[in-house]
């Protein structure tokens, strides 16, 4: 029978594969549309300002293009009406920080390129017409090893990268026209003027309409930072010395977000680059001291390593070769209290500072909770001092004393966190509070932390829920 | 007395001061730009790649511009021969993969949206001239808002974000020119054509003139991470079980090598998106499977932070509150032996790892080290599972005791980096080679590894100090 059949499957089956492949094609299309559809739903609704961002964009262009279409306005300009949109295009940025990077490095750059283009041209024409064009490729050729060399320095490429390349590109633009364009000084002029145009268009419609603040976004950030690692510092206490085997939905997602933190080096580092350009605005005043937003940042992260190490005790990774995740219950049993009030303590350390930060206050409450956490520390060390542990298995207490080690090295680096934020909050002069915060207020301080931390998106809030006495 | 000279100070005061300042004017200039000569050559220096890039780029728009100049070149193209040479100065990036990322971007998005462009003219056109305009603009207002929302994918954003701004662009560029210009096609196709000189000329200096491939990069920065981390344990036991307070210097900057592996996440993200761009070149085949190299930067990052863990114990961090930092030398001398030996084998087996991946062969070296490392740690484990332990207080035992477990998770990463890289070796057809390497030429791999660290930009060696058994 496999003889018989095997000659006439291989005759109808490409042919069958094909209708088959054929059939299929409708679904396989509806499946990618309803992906695609899906995934633009969800990269709306995480951030709709990527939506109102888009729309931002369509009405600059539009608002852009009248330039062109109105004669009045677009016989002030010529031809180079043009440039005013591709202006837009480059220059319009999701956040005020990188628009305004980006138009101003492009306005300048242009007006300096086009007044030594000029020049490089005037020059190079003084030695006739078949010197010219060897004289400006020399120009060129030594302007573009100049500028891009530049562009390596790690303080040029950070802010003026974009500048730079239009540099280049508008001197060259420039001296090399001369050669063809008599007109040359209008031409230069006229560039300008469209850059500036689109360039001003651009930031007009970035800060008017819904502008994204990136100075607020990364303050956001490193507060959302912060109150990962409280959020993990509270779970973990519960997770570790849970007795039945069922975990807590919630406190799984708790204990997964502050891997973000290890990572978040470059964004924060990208975010105070634009930051830097942005004026001052809402709570943020002028000269508000971005580049410090990086040490707490670094702090955090350093914080973050002890939290994964904090994290592996969890997750049974090396059980394989000492027999042991967790120590067993007796043990475990002792440490129990001050181990899960140090995690706690910390917690609520984190994200006290969390909380006013993002408020922009300073008090004094994080700190009562480290003494708190030092204290809990104390007791757990007379309580490792203690005999108690003579009958046991060195290799099962182990777990448990690396699990209190790494606890203290934790209230260590919140240590310097505060530290960091209070220096922060000096050199931006947050408001001082007196640390009377009243339990129930506490309380509501901490809702709001989740509350935030879970719609990233949020308006600062005011604070009204602590009690203010200015100094 | 105090009382006469201070307004003498007062009046003379300012004007001293402003002599001082204009004397010390020079010494200021001199001091600065005495600075940044020192900098501008550390920064050729560290990579003399850099100058021969910023002189590619200068001579590929000396060679462009020949376009403008030569009578017979310039009719072809017309006043838009200025586009090809914009398009070096933007295209023409420091790598490879980076220029063809772009180059291929800006042809592709360049031709689609020309003839998109000439289309909606043509479309909007049939409504008369007064109708014209609006058509075009609701067209423009529709692709701006689609496209800059299309850049917030994640893929897109990654592989295609220049792509689509130029696609914009160049939209804009052609369907609203129609209105003004009789020629648009003409206009449209001198436009490609000197962007797709423009790109090649640029193509052609990056790949034919000491071309920098992004992927080969890509491979000896994760083969240095790993390199990195076996730096750090060969120097660890050393360094903690120390008799003498004094260091070896060569130590000290071994146990800070690791560092940057923590945030090296967002630069091999980067590298691994150019890199894909690449075509086949050298040891790298056509379809190198470059996103497996992300797999691997993971898990070396994972074993950073272990290691980071393991740092704390050298710097005395929790000395604090516990009132140690490492454990007394009789403690630690229990356990020196096999706690050095579990380093000692994991830093060979990653060398090992670091040094066959650069080379690109597959040999089970590595694991035969990492076996070594476990009998280690079972060792260690049976010496602390005695009684040795009883008489001596368990907080002294504590910083040794964690040690030792954390040294014991890294054996578990790198093995997992070990099935990553066997992985990516097959997947790349890395050349089989059979465990059969004499102990001198392990040393001449391990020397060899050294010198490739401390010379980044080294030329990837043709393996020729390992017996080869081709399968």
């Amino acid at each position: 029978m496999e003889a018989v059949t095997s000659p006439q499957q291989e005759s109808n089956g490409p042919i069958t594969r094909g209708c088959q492949w054929l059939k299929s094609l409708p679904n396989k299309f509806c499946d990618k549309t309803t992906e695609i559809a899906r995934r633009t739903k969800k990269l709306g609704q995480d951030d709709p300002r990527r939506i109102v961002h888009s729309l931002k964009v369509g009405l600059a262009i539009t608002l852009v293009s009248l330039f062109y279409y109105f004669k009045p306005l677009y016989d002030g300009f010529g031809n180079s009406a043009m440039w005013a949109v591709l202006t837009v295009v480059v220059v319009l940025e999701f956040s005020v920080g990188a628009t305004l990077g980006k138009g101003l490095n492009r306005m300048l750059a242009t007006l300096v390129a086009a007044a030594l283009g000029f020049g490089a041209h005037r020059l190079a024409s003084l030695s006739g017409r078949k010197g010219e064009p060897v004289l400006v490729a020399t120009f060129v050729f030594i302007t573009a090893v100049i500028t891009t060399f530049m562009r390596f320095f790690p303080k040029v490429k950070a802010r003026y990268d974009y500048g730079m390349m239009i540099f280049l590109l508008t001197f060259c633009l420039v001296s090399m026209s001369g050669y063809r364009d008599d007109q040359l000084l209008e031409m230069a002029h006229e560039r300008f003027s469209t850059i500036l145009v689109g360039s001003c268009a651009s930031l007009i419609v970035c800060i008017c309409v819904c502008p994204v603040w990136i100075g607020e976004d990364l303050h956001k950030s490193v507060a959302a930072n912060i109150a990962k690692l409280a959020n993990f510092l509270e779970a973990f206490g519960d997770e570790y010395f849970k007795v039945s085997e069922e975990s807590n939905e919630n406190n799984k997602s708790y204990l997964q977000g502050y891997r973000t933190v290890l990572t978040s080096k470059s964004s924060e580092e990208t975010m105070v680059n634009f930051a830097r350009w942005e004026p001052g605005h809402g709570p943020f005043g002028y000269r508000h001291p971005w580049k410090m937003y990086l040490k707490v940042g670094n702090l955090t992260r350093d914080c973050a390593y002890k939290v994964e190490a904090l994290n592996t005790y969890l997750n049974c990774k090396i059980q394989m070769l000492f027999d042991f995740s967790k120590a067993p219950a007796e043990i475990s049993g002792k440490i129990q209290e001050p181990c899960k009030r140090v995690s706690l303590e910390c917690s609520l350390a984190l994200k006290e500072m969390a909380s006013t930060f993002r408020k922009m206050v300073l008090t004094r409450s994080a700190v009562m909770h480290i003494e708190n956490s030092k204290k809990a520390a104390e007791e757990l060390r007379s309580l490792l001092k203690t005999n108690l542990w003579e009958e046991a298995d060195l290799l099962e207490i182990i777990p448990a004393a690396s699990v209190a080690s790494v606890l203290v090295e934790i209230i260590g680096c919140i240590e310097k966190i505060s530290e960091a934020v209070n220096e922060l909050g000096k050199a931006a002069s947050f408001r001082k509070i007196n640390a009377t915060v009243l339990p129930e207020q506490q309380d509501s301080i901490q809702q709001e932390t989740v509350q935030q931390d879970s719609n990233n998106t949020a308006i600062l809030p005011v604070p009204h829920c602590v009690i203010i006495v200015a100094e």
